[in-house]
């Protein structure tokens, strides 16, 4: 059902191989055609989903990185975008000089509209990566404002609200989640409740793409999931270990104009920035419609 | 399972009656008491259930409204507080001078602790109330550092992660939550849900009371819950439509400690402040253990 600004969203939940570079490239290419097959405005793909995730040393996470652009998966991937002309948000490790990032591309059919680097890294990945250092931007594209957060980004309430507060449309999320302790039968699992909540307190939608599959003793949860800017699901949770391809319709102007609840209520310009002072609060960054 | 610094806690969920405000307190005695026989030590009463809720004029507000110190239900709870050595946050209707609030006040066996006053209005609330002027405070106990806020109050991330950074062990949620549009079968509420990722991504407990009962046409839907500091629930959801008493035992020790979940990561230290910058950053307010 078609909305002012719908767009076609898919998340390609698979398993990528620790250092099977070029393996993991013609999987996500694979993948990214069959999307575009199927009618995909916008694919996500899951974090690091280029090199692989349980790092075991600085050098071999130098030997994994890409640079972008110019690295061979980056390019292959600027490449099939443009001649599907489709947008894509896909996890890599770049290489920046002598820095390693944990980043996410932002490919449309005109090449890299910009890169997201991991702004809070999980456990190990202190080792080998540095913080991420472009803040938390934002990516203009034809159907509307698109922002990226990368797996622990998304136990940041702050990083969602930083991208509401700059606009944001819809949320990208490569992830590798990891199981979270005492996650009981019956229930999402928490990851996809912190997306279904920052969906719905920011009115945006969230298109999360995690991986599957068990990486040198480290197991993953896939249930990559897509929700809609009232915070349900609108396609997902996937499968725990399964590959998956899910898709969902999204109308991105239903997003912006659903933050308005009622006559006295719009969710986000409710920040009491007044109370929220130096923390939390004030109105630096303007609050965009 | 009694741990370093349990406490047992009750959600008191009932139907107040609009303007029935004897009988709302005599019905909260009641309950009041009756947790207490049950071992509470800390009871949790709805928001507004000292007036009802669904208020018609400003008349019919300040006839219904009470002073903290020195209204009859505040004097009554005390009383009873005191008699049996317990702690009790409850919503009611508050009058300071020419001013309303949508409060909570929070009372120990020794009297009143403090109030708290909703900060974020919903719908009509803005017809009769004053927004919350006390900003999010602390209320100190022997058992541990206690928050309050009020239903819409925790739709907004900021209002739970300033108690986080004030260090608050639990957070008490007096309620009257509303339909929500789009919920699902099979999905918890998205007033659940919000409880439980504030209190997973703040490792905070989190008791939530809401109210039962169609009042002037406005339905609410119970679901009372209490969730321990990982984020899952440990009572509740409660009925939607039925009175009900919830009870746990949570150890506000476990939830001070449950912050460190590894080598590298501490769920709120791991602020990225330096990026949230002057509108969700900084460090102003400290970072208590």
């Amino acid at each position: 059902m078609a909305g002012e600004a719908s767009i076609r969203v898919t998340c390609a939940q698979f398993e990528p191989r620790i250092g099977e570079v070029a393996r993991n490239r013609e999987t996500s290419l694979t993948l990214i055609s069959q999307a575009a097959d199927e009618g995909a405005d916008l694919v996500v793909l899951p974090e690091l989903c280029q090199s692989g995730y349980v790092i075991e040393s600085r050098k071999e996470a130098f030997s994994l990185a890409e640079t972008a652009p110019g690295g061979p998966t980056i390019e292959a991937w600027i490449g099939l975008a443009r001649e599907r002309g489709i947008h894509l948000v896909a996890g890599f490790l770049e290489r920046d000089e002598d820095r390693l990032f944990n980043s996410a591309v932002v490919i449309g059919p005109d090449g890299i509209i910009g890169t997201y680097r991991k702004n809070h890294l999980w456990d190990a990945e202190a080792l080998f990566f540095e913080r991420g250092n472009r803040n938390f931007p934002i990516f203009h594209t034809p159907f509307g404002r698109l922002g990226v957060l990368i797996c622990y980004d998304g136990w940041f309430p702050e990083a969602w609200r930083l991208l509401a507060l700059a606009g944001a449309d819809i949320v990208c999320v490569p992830t590798n989640w990891v199981p979270m302790p005492k996650q009981p039968q019956g229930l999402p699992a928490m990851a996809n409740l912190l997306c279904m909540t920052a969906a719905h307190v920011n009115s945006f939608v969230v298109a999360a793409c995690d991986r599957i599959g068990t990486e040198r003793g480290q197991p993953f949860i896939g249930q990559s999931l897509i929700v809609d800017h009232t915070g349900w699901p609108v396609a997902g949770p996937a499968s725990m270990d399964q590959p998956a391809m899910i898709s969902a319709e999204v109308d991105l102007a239903a997003a912006r104009r659903g933050r308005n609840w009622n006559s006295f209520n719009q969710i986000v310009r409710d920040r009491r920035s007044d109370l929220y002072g130096e923390t939390l609060g004030s109105a630096a960054i303007p609050d965009l419609q």
